[in-house]
């Protein structure tokens, strides 16, 4: 099986960082894997378009094609990132911006969204610390990325693994959380 | 009153673009008003950090000085932006993720995040389109920006004004959606 991984954290001796290698360490050698860090890659987020350059003309956006090559490559996408405010990095929320495009991941039909990127499942691990956690009625945490994005592209999301409160969250607490995602890895394909 | 308008949208020729020019005409002449197009100051959204330029340094970023300097300056903060995918676009998501830092934004006392820009309110503004509104289940349209953002940091969401189904309102429709905003923009100060 073709297995994506798309990472977001600026720190590569983060925690972040330990998820992606360990997921790595451990999808079975009969895959075939790819990671798109997008920090590594330098990552351009902000979405341009305007009466000359219309949003219709997304989809052919050639500084996109190598991400949109590896979106039709892959049958499992594995996006790893931290919550910040509620939501994603802004560089990952700019590559969705600039990835789910019109013609490319979606298409209406009868005025209705359909999914182009069918056939894929996705898996989303989510960190977040104090800083986000403590603030009540908080909402995303993956949710948004599944439910409003992925979905409305034909991919669906089989796992979400969350792990909160990182700034005091134990070393026996992150271990286990590593090993459940390392037991998912060994599982792909 | 100091008043500041941040606007992220990349059409100049679009309708945020014009919801911008309607306030901006129609803010008393006795306030103070500036405008931060984050498009047209061509502002950079990527956070970083690492092991070398911990988090806790984000406060004294040189290049967040001037916008560190705005916020500090104004008393009502006018946010106008698309929401695209569930949530801000990338270029403002990256402005919180690097300018709502500890130590300017917030800080802790006894484990509690305090807001530090209080005595600040402000209004959200955002317009969305039948791309996003199709899906069902929806969440955010401003809400992650006021009470996971603003609040934390002190500042206090007074209005909010949403126009949605963007490509298929008529135009009468457009039209007394800036008539209430420019009413609004008339009582500031």
């Amino acid at each position: 099986m073709n297995i994506l991984l798309v990472s977001a954290y600026p720190n590569a001796k983060s925690f972040d960082a330990a998820i992606v290698k360990d997921i790595a360490d451990n999808v079975p050698v009969k895959n075939n894997l790819k990671i798109l860090d997008l920090y590594a890659d330098d990552f351009q987020p902000v979405l341009y378009f305007d009466n000359d350059h219309p949003r219709r003309e997304l989809k052919n956006d050639p500084e996109m094609a190598k991400y949109r090559d590896l979106f039709t490559w892959a049958k499992q996408i594995i996006f790893v990132f931290p919550i910040w405010w509620g939501g994603m990095p802004a560089i990952l929320k700019g590559f969705v911006d600039r990835l789910i495009v019109a013609g490319f991941a979606y298409r209406y039909v009868d005025g209705h969204p359909t999914g182009l990127l069918t056939g894929r499942n996705a898996w989303i691990v989510t960190t977040y610390d104090s800083d986000n956690y403590a603030a009540h009625g908080e909402i995303d945490y993956g949710y948004v990325l599944k439910n409003q994005v992925l979905l409305m592209s034909g991919i669906r999301t089989t796992a979400s693994f969350q792990l909160g409160n990182m700034k005091h969250t134990e070393a026996g607490k992150r271990e286990s959380f590593l090993e459940k995602i390392k037991n998912a890895a060994q599982t792909l394909g």
